[in-house]
């Protein structure tokens, strides 16, 4: 069984940003509103932050519900998991998702400054150098044979894009426009050359899901 | 946690037919061909008949990879158990599927007539007579805190959603006229009064994914 490294639910803006300028402890994306590049995720019966009955059950849905399907451990870059840069100076700091972080499996949180793994709940932070190459094997071991999730952010799916280890990437791209910050493109076009695209609007929500994968 | 009935991956035809006239054990669908109403599944690299690797990963790929996705039972009709009507006259006969269904779960196919339970591999069939409330029941039970999956026929289908007990409803509607048989709907405007529908067009396989769920 092929173990994938999948990127999911990964949410642009039309002009192709995934955060904006300015990340700080208060604004993960900067000036970006998650609340605008995520509206529709939230709307879902299946969105991991949902804590009430509810929600669609249509095709943003098969989205979210498939978000931790048969995925066993996950790879992210520092800045997804904090705003922090340079030596760790703040251990307190646990990443933005309080006590009970909704990944359930272990993470690892790309870093070239040491830092001891911790365990909230069920999920495992491990903290590791080294290129894109060499953690990606490290997850998938972890992984024990489900495939590997790539959650970002902006500049970590682009350096595994750049290493060509992606083998399928989901992107929602919202109506709205973020004018400066990371961009993961300036057109879709630009993976044309080694994946298979399906452009696939969203008759709920407005968002446009870019599915692809490799050729 | 909800434990929701769901149709999943169900194909019919322009037409509304889920299956043609005179079914027999060399046509479980009769005189339609089921080669045309799932071949946008059979492409799909989750198809549960693949046995090879390829298969595209696209929009139709996360219909397909939801087929056995946190379900814990399945319900049948006797008609897609099978071409045999009345009492069991044929103990040999044991499904389309050979020895290793893609079931997976206990599977409760509806009958009036009894007949002792079998396990093939991993999928163990139960006879069970009873409404179709009451068969839910016994399924729920069975699926440990799952989802159900009614999986078909035609007609099996139709009685559930007549006893208002169906949650989801997955209808692929392939490009292709079946003209008689057993029709699902005359239109999917319907279901509308009970359902939320999102009409989802594959931009690769040229079906049109329905996907409802209850109001």
């Amino acid at each position: 069984m092929t173990q994938l490294l999948r990127v999911q639910n990964f949410g642009v803006s039309r002009d192709g940003f995934g955060t904006g300028e300015n990340q700080s402890l208060e604004r993960p994306f900067g000036n970006a509103d998650p609340g605008e590049l995520f509206a529709w995720a939230g709307a879902t019966a299946s969105w991991v932050g949902r804590h009430e009955p509810g929600g669609s059950r249509g095709l943003d849905d098969y989205f979210t519900r498939d978000f931790a399907h048969n995925i066993g451990a996950e790879i992210m870059g520092r800045n997804k998991f904090g705003p922090q840069r340079g030596p760790w100076q703040d251990h307190e700091w646990r990443g933005w998702w309080g006590d009970e972080p909704p990944f359930h499996t272990p993470v690892f949180v790309m870093t070239h400054h040491p830092r001891p793994s911790f365990t909230l709940s069920d999920t495992t932070f491990h903290f590791v150098g080294g290129d894109p190459a060499t953690v990606l094997e490290q997850a998938r071991e972890a992984a024990r044979g489900k495939d590997v999730r790539l959650g970002g952010g902006v500049s970590t799916v682009r350096d595994f894009l750049a290493a060509d280890l992606v083998d399928t990437l989901h992107v929602a791209v919202s109506p709205v426009e973020i004018g400066a910050g990371v961009r993961l493109w300036e057109s879709p076009d630009e993976l044309l050359d080694r994946f298979h695209l399906d452009v696939v609007p969203s008759p709920r929500s407005g968002v446009t899901h870019h599915l692809f994968w490799r050729k």
